[in-house]
């Protein structure tokens, strides 16, 4: 980040210092914060006690300009936010009656009685605006100080996000305005490569977004086979942004898949439907998985009918047509097995396109020949594409999730470099 | 957490600081720490400036027993970890030849020159002891100081979690004993529940929970239709837990399907295992998806051939056998369909036992009599068990994915509640 507002999230809740939960609040309100200019500096979780977030508190509203602080605004005991701000800013807890009233109200429209311990909820931090919560009981606040201003947000996904939008996000801009700030807008692209390792994608890349230092880049593994680029500048420099894009595009080309986020799946089923073509898929090791893949996309009936899934080997033969004798020379996991597996349900089914996959992915079922992660991937299409299935011998690392997630990835992406020419154009 | 012993951790990283990442480390730690009865109190994540990471580290060694900071440990500029732990405890860092030595070796092995910024891997805080990293060239550090120990480790999962394990768990351990202190560790239980909504299971839950306050319990909605109550206590209280946890057990029955966290696709595979009976799937809106989770268990082929993923209609009637009079007059998303779905793969497969979803998951296709979330799930079975396939109509929230992966949970639960009579027996 460039711009010069900093903030930071503090997370409140001993359930988020369980190993059971992660704080994802934050992610939301840093793309929130990052598209408003701002910057997030830094975010911690801190349990329920009162000293502990108070101090976390004071310490935040020391280094920056915008503290947030999520969750701890219910009416129980482990509910400490409003307190622990009070002795944090010095600012008093006063009673607020149209609050009250309005808590009374939300309960009166459900039928039941309001709940003394309730009250908690209507106390405003002395010089606090009330951030009204359409989706809950617990109302923000948004408190203006010397140097910084504490917003007080709800933890549920569902309260804060709205609340966001309709009350803070303007308070941010108006805040920064009032204070001669003007925060530079953060501009955002993003490319996602299928295929190819993260080092072997990095190799390329680093030597291009090194030539432009305005643009923050990130590289993430996002899922097996899948590389996300994370191009991020100040809005005034969007021109280095795209050409950057742009240079990464055509070096990565052709796996890169998408500039605009969409899923490998989702690329695939508009091609398939552009082209007015049909796609059935036969799985064996990932299961289902890829079939699951293909239909995530709403409308995916229009070019996906369905697929088999040929777990043991009678159905295999039975439903696909593999030969007997395929499955004894060479086994289910085989070169031969797969581009029988793809042809036989392209022929039976009348589809354009036929993926198939069969492999092991173990963590059994490995030999010295045919290791864990040993998955051939076969396509078989038009005639006018290819007269035979064309077969991929993948060796995959990981474990059975991951194994089986990447050979989904590989076959969608078999199938759009067969159907697709070049990467896809940038978007937007 | 009721111990007295606490910990802070810190991940370090900027990359952690955008919307992509979320520090997912902290979770290990914290459940690896608690089980030696260690409490983390605070975790944050502070971005790759030196003073900011140095400032978090002198502020959690003044808190904390123990401070354990993940990532920044690599050869690049962004890795500031070690010089920022020298400047926040004021131990100089020393150049280590041995150090040095080996990672030259690592890299001679793999027929590379070290670069020379890797040298920054080879320096050591003064007092601290090296702790190696077998999969990866960044080794760890742990530095005992006046009150507390600060551990230095590296963010790649695949090199931390070996190296707690072999490295630090021994090294927590003795700092306690050595310090006198007696870490209580901490026992977890937890149980999982199908098919009813959190508050249905909090209104159940709190009145006997809040009878074990020595006990502290976690509801946590892990994924749609699947409820997790975790409960964890002082190992000498394990009595209480076990107490708590059968109790919990009883009165959630019969939904109560592991008491040793196995996902539900393990159950219903261990009692088909167990029974010598097999499986088919005939799925329709989730779209292979169930098939994905019975396969994500190990050895599924022993009871589960495959299945069909029938999307579209014409794939229900010539796969499936179901009626196209069927299909006209109730639609594909109807109760009469999934049974003929399911009755229909039955009789075709020659399986003891046959699954069919058929829904609609949104965003589009809903109508008022069959909104989106509208779901048919049938179960196919013996003759000894039923004449007829079993129906349930379903009507879910939420977006699509939510949509399928909620009606593959209830669809499981269908079959667990068939196959099984009552609550698994609690294990371990």
């Amino acid at each position: 980040m460039v711009a010069g507002i900093v903030a930071e999230i503090i997370a409140a809740g001993s359930e988020l210092l369980t190993p059971f939960r992660l704080d994802s609040n934050s992610l939301y309100l840093t793309a929130e914060l990052n598209a408003l200019g701002v910057a997030c500096r830094r975010k911690q979780v801190v349990g329920d006690r009162q000293e502990d977030l108070a101090g976390a508190m004071r310490e935040a509203l020391g280094r920056a300009d915008l503290v947030f602080v999520t969750g701890g605004l219910g009416p129980t005991d482990d509910d400490v936010t409003r307190p622990a701000a009070a002795a944090a800013t010095g600012a008093a807890l006063v009673a607020e009656a149209g609050l009250a009233e309005s808590l009374r109200r939300r309960f009166a429209a459900r039928g039941w009685a309001m709940p003394e311990r309730n009250l908690r909820q209507a106390e405003r931090l002395d010089g606090a605006e009330i951030l009204p919560n359409p989706n809950g009981s617990a109302p923000g606040q948004w408190l203006p100080l010397q140097r910084a201003a504490l917003c007080l947000l709800p933890g549920p996904p569902r309260e804060l996000r709205p609340m966001w939008a309709a009350e803070v996000a303007p308070r941010v801009q108006r805040w920064c305005a009032a204070r001669g700030l003007a925060p530079v807008p953060l501009a955002a692209r993003q490319l996602t490569v299928a295929g190819r390792p993260e080092s072997a994608v990095d190799e390329i890349a680093a030597p291009i977004y090194g030539r432009y230092p305005e643009v923050e880049t990130t590289i993430l593994a996002a899922s097996p086979g899948e590389i996300e680029l994370h191009l991020r500048a100040p809005a005034p420099r969007s021109a280095r942004l795209e050409a950057l894009l742009a240079e990464l595009a055509a070096a990565l080309a052709p796996a890169v898949f998408t500039t605009s986020g969409e899923p490998l799946e989702a690329v695939v089923g508009a091609r398939l439907r552009a082209r007015g073509q049909t796609l059935a898929v036969a799985e064996s090791c990932t299961g289902g998985l890829l079939a699951g893949r293909v239909t995530a996309v709403a409308g995916a009936s229009d070019y996906f009918p369905g697929g088999v899934v040929s777990y043991g080997n009678e159905v295999k033969a039975r439903e696909l047509g593999v030969r007997r004798e395929t499955l004894e020379a060479f086994g289910a996991v085989s070169a031969e097995c797969a581009a029988e597996m793809a042809a036989g349900l392209r022929r039976r089914w009348g589809v354009d396109w036929a993926l198939a996959i069969t492999g092991i992915a173990g963590p059994g079922g490995g030999s010295a020949e045919k290791p864990v992660g040993t998955v051939f991937i076969a396509l078989a299409g038009p005639e006018t594409w290819r007269a035979e299935p064309e077969v991929q011998r993948c060796r995959l690392s990981g474990e059975r999730d991951r194994i089986r997630r990447w050979s989904t990835t590989l076959a969608l992406e078999a199938l759009r470099q067969a159907l697709g020419d070049g990467p896809a154009k940038p978007a937007r």
